[in-house]
């Protein structure tokens, strides 16, 4: 599976994945007004919502994007009907040939590590049958509880080819707290790297590993220490446009081959419409709006590789 | 709730939460059939077997309990099916009086932590309406990415008068890892507890915050360390039984007065009848069974407590 992300990033020219975490304010009025006549103001009516709303993303832009991020507690706030409106654009956009990378964030000992591991990526078994819980491509996981709670994710991608990107510098503000403590006189996100990338060793793809490793765009001073110490590492930025990291953070995140990296931005794509630059598109296009938002990031990060002597 | 859980656990004399994490494996094979034969070999099927097997073991326990602790990674491997027989499991404790903890290990940058607590803890709205999605009393929480991460859990505990359990040192083989590394000379561990203790000195029930600690019954020395540094927290203690924690061991994760910990086991009582000791119960008195574990396990950790001089 990181081959074919890999090839889908060439292809498009575009290493970029689209976020998608709707919140109803980011939800067209026309959509949600739709969505609760037919069922009601009503955790149906807000999965309907949802679903119509990302439905327009993705027909909008999958032609030009290789992959998909869905995080899954804005669905989880709203229940079962919500994992349901999850698990309907997970197929929706498995469909459009996009690679999905399930948020899911999830970590614990071994034995549960195992059942959340078959259940978003593997195949979980019901007497003579075997089944898809939810069926993402890639799954974001959690690494405090170490090893042993993280290898079961390992085996199950090992044996599905699927991949996993894993925590090691988060986006938001206060990830230094923990993940900067110096730990014998390196701070604890490069002890972190340094075990994805070993994990990484072990479970190579052609070029690139299938372990990955999530890198916030607003730390890319540390984006650029981590890239050098896990070269065959896939690493996923979130924080790009709406959290603050800018085009040109992120030129250390890539490797010289032009590849290693993939930007994750959600609000500045699928709550485009509602920015000042776009606004001219209105509430009705909010999906071509979110299209434009794609080619002009798009051209922000290619432009800046350029600069960077990257491509 | 800190309140309601520390008065159950007096009225019950049992420091005890029964960790409903339904394995199939630990199904019994009438249990099995009879789901199968109603909705088939699938994961309605497999959900099915779960709600009647933790039915039969929540009826045979309520009294002599104060929690439960379902773990979600065990349903959610069946996907939507397996999420729903969670969501009826904490619709049936709680209406045996029992305080639900879900152990969802949860845990995001902000905003995204802000959709998990609402839909675990809180109330989302849709238009006019709320609705509540899982509505755990408790949740355990992965503090790994720091305090903004943390706190809108914190926010809507205060407001829906719930609580947390955060993990601070966990039972499995590998937690220290990560979560014993030396920081400034110190444990991991014992930060995250001193800023455990923290948040809960700001967030406090009766005698007791409602932002509590998970600290594993396999660690008992850092136990004892962490319960002196967070005087105050609730400790919820994973590993008892299966995982080799000990009731002399538990000993020093309780305070004085008898109260600050509540030690989980899973295995140990839901799949009793299927160890050495319970095994004269059969499968077909698997809840008796269960009963019997708990009748012994609070009679294990109450003479511990009384050797200890805690009791």
């Amino acid at each position: 599976m990181i081959q074919q992300l890999i090839n889908k990033i060439q292809k498009t020219e575009a290493p970029i994945v689209v976020g998608l975490d709707p919140m109803l304010d980011y939800i067209p009025e026309q959509i949600k007004e739709k969505a609760y006549k037919e069922k009601g103001e009503t955790l149906a009516g807000a999965a309907e919502a949802i679903w119509q709303f990302n439905k327009g993303i993705v027909d909008a832009t999958y032609d030009l994007i290789p992959a998909v991020k869905p995080q899954i507690a804005m669905y989880e706030q709203f229940g079962i009907e919500g994992l349901i409106a999850y698990k309907k654009t997970i197929e929706y956009c498995k469909e459009k040939g996009l690679v999905v990378i399930g948020d899911i964030k999830r970590g614990d000992i071994g034995s549960t590590s195992a059942a959340y591991a078959v259940g978003h990526l593997g195949k979980v078994t019901v007497g003579k049958n075997t089944y898809k819980g939810f069926d993402e491509d890639f799954a974001t996981v959690n690494p405090y509880l170490g090893s042993d709670g993280v290898k079961p994710f390992i085996d199950v991608c090992k044996e599905e080819k699927k991949g996993l990107f894993i925590l090691v510098k988060t986006s938001n503000p206060s990830s230094g707290e923990i993940q900067d403590k110096l730990v014998d006189g390196k701070p604890l996100y490069e002890l972190i790297g340094e075990m994805v990338s070993e994990w990484g060793r072990e479970h190579m793809g052609d070029s690139y590993s299938y372990i990955g490793a999530v890198v916030g765009a607003t730390y890319p001073e540390m984006g650029k220490i981590l890239r050098k110490l896990m070269p065959k590492t896939y690493i996923l930025v979130p924080g790009y446009g709406a959290q603050g990291g800018k085009a040109e953070d992120l030129v250390d995140y890539f490797n010289k081959d032009g590849l290693g990296a993939i930007v994750s931005s959600s609000r500045g794509i699928i709550a485009a419409y509602k920015a000042k630059n776009y606004e001219k598109f209105g509430p009705e296009a909010y999906a071509d709006a979110s299209r434009q938002a794609v080619i002009d990031m798009r051209e922000e990060i290619n432009t800046a590789l350029v600069k960077g002597g990257i491509k």
